[in-house]
């Protein structure tokens, strides 16, 4: 029988850090989790499934997905030996914090923002040195300079368009904030695709420039988990120290390798329709009367709403809608946010809001 | 234009560190990687994608995997909120380090043993505590216990049945070892299938004991990555911070649970045929002069040779043959690795020793 606490082993950082979880709501219309609504087209599973069936699933996968790093390099406009896929972008993320991050090291960030950042610090012992956003909801550039100046960040991850936000970091302060710091500069472009810009033509001059992406949203793989990271070789050498051997199924290569190919073709028409989606709801939600959209760059958008945003969430989700409550966040409490989704779930989700600001005339 | 270098901020003992390589050699007969040469049975494959064309591809896996998780748990006697589903034990291994190690804590392993224990402590900051294996290559026992006195290791972590030596820690000896040490101890059981034992009934009265497990062997599902962890459901909540979400695949979730359910009908009597052809193949090489096998509980097994061990590995390559030769691990000098293939693939390799050996008289 063990004689004493083994909980004491745990680091106490990550004893005091709260688990990261997720209400388990389920509704026919779900736009809380910025999913692509239109899901893979069917010969893209087809082919996927094809290329698997000529395959044995009892023998591991590549070491180093070699011909899907080729196949994203062509894909993003960078060199092979700069790119690395993971089992998520969220594993990339971590093996960035892991090689970088310690007790006594720093990492900046502009909240609210993504969630991880934070958690992966805190495990990893390093100290979150937080930003908020300016009044308006875009990123406090000024502040963020401030904060680099005053603190010495190892690492500042921003993620561009921000989620929930959807403001994208213009260029020309992206660039200052690579030319000021002294450390790396992550730029999580998990939605650049709704957006219409990337950053990747900065990473030739700025070695200190990594840039995450994800095949989750406008690549609907999901289900798959798959995200890659682009950065300098020297640079993406040391992190991949820190991705584990055979970190992506094959499987999952596979259907990325198929995403990629037959992407101009079959989902870069879907992300288009997308785009064009959202700013038709951004001009409907405007014209309803005790709400204001915040203008997105990515396939989400947040609202302010003069409802309580708990009660809007429950009156949706009585309405076969699932939206996503925000308003825990800081400088959220009147917000609630949404991915945008197919039109006709579009149109349910107009009509309800309609539906149920009427009421409160 | 950056005008640092950026891989100052990459922590030096990373920057230390040799990436984990393997070398791509290839051959028709491939027993380098301890993997189920009958692969997955074509009725669990078909399962597998029967479910999956029911999902979409576009949306999030489970948060966290529950109906596989709790099927784990009554397949391996064991309580489901003590069950992690992972991205292969990988995963699971790296989560406990992330949790429990830090620059100033010490993991203790008992060497020659699987690489990626090192690799991940290092990157983490942590200190390796090495014990060698016994002259004879089984674990020193005794000398662990005096390495745990005089270290206190804030984990301990044992591969048993050990890659690459084959041999399974007793059972005494770990109540021994758990007893005794103030930290954790992880039992690697990535070959448990194939000894016939498990270290899980002692879970329930020692606290500090974490198990993991893998799809990758007994369960022919190397290329879809799936490994899982076992411990006090206390301890698995704090394992679990560092375990990212949506860390599981849909794919590799869904072919897992048809992989426990089918277990019995179609896995295990697989299992059954490789350890009667492990025994086969000992004998066989026992009888090759130059040829000296170790003893296995495992789906593979270390041979001593008289014939220097890379020339051995060559010759079996130039038969079509793919080995892993371990001469250059500690105490391995003399040694290669093969996985037992199957009925065809070992009579191949025994004709093939026999004729490489015999040239030699």
């Amino acid at each position: 029988m063990t004689m004493f606490d083994p909980l004491t082993i745990i680091k106490p950082r990550v004893r005091a850090l709260q688990a990261y979880t997720l209400a388990p709501d389920r509704a026919p219309i779900k736009i809380n989790q910025n999913e692509n609504p239109f899901d893979l087209p069917t010969r893209l599973k087809q082919e996927t499934e094809r290329r698997l069936q000529a395959r044995a699933w009892a023998r591991y996968p590549d070491f180093v997905p070699v011909s899907l790093h080729e196949k994203l390099a062509q894909f993003a406009g960078w060199t092979a030996d700069g790119v690395i896929a993971g089992n998520g972008s969220n594993e990339l993320i971590q093996a960035t914090l892991m090689t970088t991050i310690e007790p006594g090291k720093r990492v900046l960030i502009s909240e609210p923002t993504f969630a991880l950042y934070r958690q992966v610090t805190t495990v990893l012992g390093g100290e979150i040195i937080s930003v908020p956003h300016a009044a308006d909801l875009t990123y406090d550039v000024p502040a963020i300079l401030r904060a680099v100046a005053a603190h010495a960040p190892d690492v500042v991850i921003i993620c561009s368009p921000n989620n929930p936000t959807g403001y994208r970091l213009a260029d020309s302060d992206l660039v200052q904030l690579l030319e000021t710091t002294r450390g790396l500069v992550v730029i999580d472009e998990a939605y650049f695709e709704f957006s219409g810009r990337t950053v990747v033509p900065l990473l030739a001059a700025h070695k200190n420039l990594v840039v995450f992406r994800t095949f989750s949203k406008a690549l609907a793989l999901a289900a798959l988990r798959v995200g890659y990271l682009l950065a300098a070789p020297e640079l993406a050498r040391e992190i991949g120290k820190a991705v584990l051997p055979y970190n992506l199924n094959a499987m999952s290569q596979t259907a990325a390798e198929v995403a990629v190919e037959m992407y101009d073709a079959e989902l870069r028409p879907l992300g288009a329709q997308l785009i064009a989606e959202r700013e038709r709801l951004f001009t409907e939600l405007q014209s309803i009367a005790g709400l204001a959209p915040v203008p997105s760059q990515a396939n989400f958008m947040i609202v302010r709403t003069e409802i309580e945003p708990r009660r809007v969430f429950k009156e949706l989700l009585a309405r076969g809608i699932l939206v996503r409550d925000v308003s825990s966040y800081p400088m959220l409490k009147d917000y609630f946010r949404f991915n945008v989704g197919t039109p006709a779930e579009n149109d349910a989700l107009i009509a309800a809001l309609r539906e149920i600001f009427a009421a409160e005339e």
